[in-house]
């Protein structure tokens, strides 16, 4: 099967929608966050503790993985589910954004994009035939298409021709994509910071036939402002019978915007980055545990929060393991902030079901701006 | 309550025993392999994964606690066992032997010793008296005395002299000790390499009134042939009705030999160190788990092993953990470690209870030399 989403309910006064996208492996209940595994796992976490912190769907990262352990492995082990222990679905990436963030280009043609390993240096080559090929062999339930992730300071004219060479690599990604009935292909909105850009990257990705479609090249460098207001322009183009996912955004006021525009999905890294670096995820932000004041604060990181770290763990003891540089800091804080955020998306999911997203909005916001 | 030890069985045919060590968390099967938690955490490893792993006890350190985060923490959280989330039996050792192989010594006198941090280079001193407050503010249900743990290379001489002070030391420790109704204290018998002096210091330990009784000042750079000699020498002397604890010593033919000479407690950093730099415990040994040669084996680490990891991991997944430098390689490598470990002990102790050790050492023997 090919994932569907089915639309539950939407809120009379945004475009805020609750869902069940239906996949291979179960169904996610949207709005949703997905936690990142980037190689195989979801860093620091035991995969019955991403579970347990609510964890629906997790993604992972074509880059990485081809890199190292290579698909090949991969697929010999049974596919990604297997090799990892995760029985749940998993999205992945393409490569793209990940090419050209961490790895040193050498060139970028229509053919693809060659460029210099992160790890040793060696020269590799990854296509849109070739982002396909990888993710079929890692056998994730939603696959994206490989494209060009513009940086948000390009012209209008670069912007312009790496969009629509973006969606001739979609249609190469559609001819190249070989598992059509047991993995999802999703297709990705570019076309920078201009709002017309956006709104042909949208007429021309979404009329194709795809389960899915998501928004790339958001959260990216540019202000908050401009990001949001990008999201609430094109968010509602999209098609409403179809997942709409935006790639690589985290914090809790985008995931209060995004799903105000109409998002259904969310990734990123930063609830276990900051995990693993001693910050803690609270409804008002965040806090650091390494601060001194919690040396002898004795209650949880969130009295409101009822995580297996916030039922368990004073800031006392988070503290002391982060400054004595303990493995289990990292794992603890990441735990608390995966259950943070899910829990976060329930509210939000609940709120939409019953006629008060925009209540839980203006609720939000008070306690997020005025901290 | 203090520590009772039950003695359930005894070998017909060597020292060896199969107990149950009454504890105020909790009742202990020995013979026991008690994994270490230094800082108030096994490391890299979450307290329900430690109890999934078979573990009873755990055993955590003075030195380590009281630099960091300081026992008055520890005190005002309730005690270790509710500052780490740990609720059965945790033992505490002296800080003694850390004192020796991890500070920089600045004196030793019959009061105690002084010595430099090496967190932050401060001068700290630790006496009898220190070690038992220290332990009584940490409230773990069995803390050990604090003694001088000699260098194997000692003279006679100044082994004898040692041997005199840490039995001076205990009575100090004796006197001091609070909480004599929840905390049991263990004294150490030390004599180094020394027959004559073990035998001395055994009577002089074990004299005293105490609910248990360790060996210290083995396993501490001799030759595993003494060591051996040493300990079946040594521990038949101590009485029967106490259990006997070797400290620091957690390899399998230890185990073997400590419970043919009637040990009944264990405990080492070994299973989590290994564990950190992926190295798997077999029954013949250990694997190293970064070998090219198990980029492709799909089989567990240990196909006789039921633990958690060798049910839901492959070598070569754990091999790309570790080659990636992903935390959770080092989780489940000393999760799949700690667990084969206390399903050794169980099984020699199921051996002990039907007659059946001797074919057990055997059976270990042929598998653990000609490896």
């Amino acid at each position: 099967m090919t994932v569907k989403f089915e639309l539950i309910k939407e809120c009379p006064h945004t475009h805020a929608r609750a869902g069940i996208l239906h996949t291979p492996h179960g169904d996610i209940e949207t709005p949703i966050f997905m936690p990142v595994g980037t190689k195989a796992t979801v860093k620091a976490m035991l995969p019955e503790a991403v579970k347990d912190a609510g964890a629906q769907i997790i993604l992972s990262n074509t880059y990485h993985l081809h890199l190292r352990p290579g698909e090949d492995i991969v697929k010999k082990a049974g596919g990604l589910h297997k090799f990892m222990n995760w029985d749940r679905p998993i999205l992945t990436d393409s490569g793209g954004f990940q090419v050209f963030s961490l790895a040193k280009i050498n060139d970028i043609t229509e053919e693809g994009v060659s460029f210099r390993s992160h790890i040793d240096g060696s020269l590799k080559f990854i296509s849109p035939e070739k982002s396909m090929q990888i993710q079929n062999d890692l056998g994730s339930d939603i696959i994206m298409a490989f494209d060009e992730c513009v940086n948000p300071e390009a012209d209008y004219k670069y912007t312009e021709r790496s969009m629509h060479m973006t969606n001739r690599w979609l249609d190469r990604c559609i001819a190249a994509h070989k598992n059509t009935d047991t993995q999802s292909l999703f297709g990705i909105v570019q076309g920078g910071m201009f709002k017309d850009l956006r709104r042909q990257s949208v007429e021309m990705t979404c009329e194709k036939d795809l389960p899915g479609f998501s928004i790339g090249g958001l959260s990216v460098g540019e202000e908050k402002p401009l990001m949001f207001e990008l999201l609430h322009y094109t968010t509602p183009l999209m098609p409403k019978d179809k997942p709409r996912y935006l790639m690589g955004v985290g914090s809790y006021d985008a995931f209060v915007e995004g799903t105000a525009s109409g998002i259904d999905m969310f990734d990123c890294v930063m609830q276990t980055r900051m995990g693993r670096n001693g910050a803690a995820l609270v409804r008002s932000g965040r806090i650091n545990l390494k601060n001194a004041k919690y040396r002898e604060d004795f209650t949880p990181i969130d009295p409101d929060c009822d995580c297996y770290v916030c039922r368990n763990y004073t800031k006392a003891y988070l503290r002391h393991l982060i400054v004595a540089d303990e493995i289990l800091g990292g794992t603890l804080i990441s735990y608390h902030n995966i259950a943070h955020s899910t829990n976060f998306m329930k509210e939000m999911r609940n709120a939409i079901l019953n006629d008060k997203f925009v209540e839980f909005k203006c609720n939000f916001e008070k306690v997020w701006y005025n901290k």
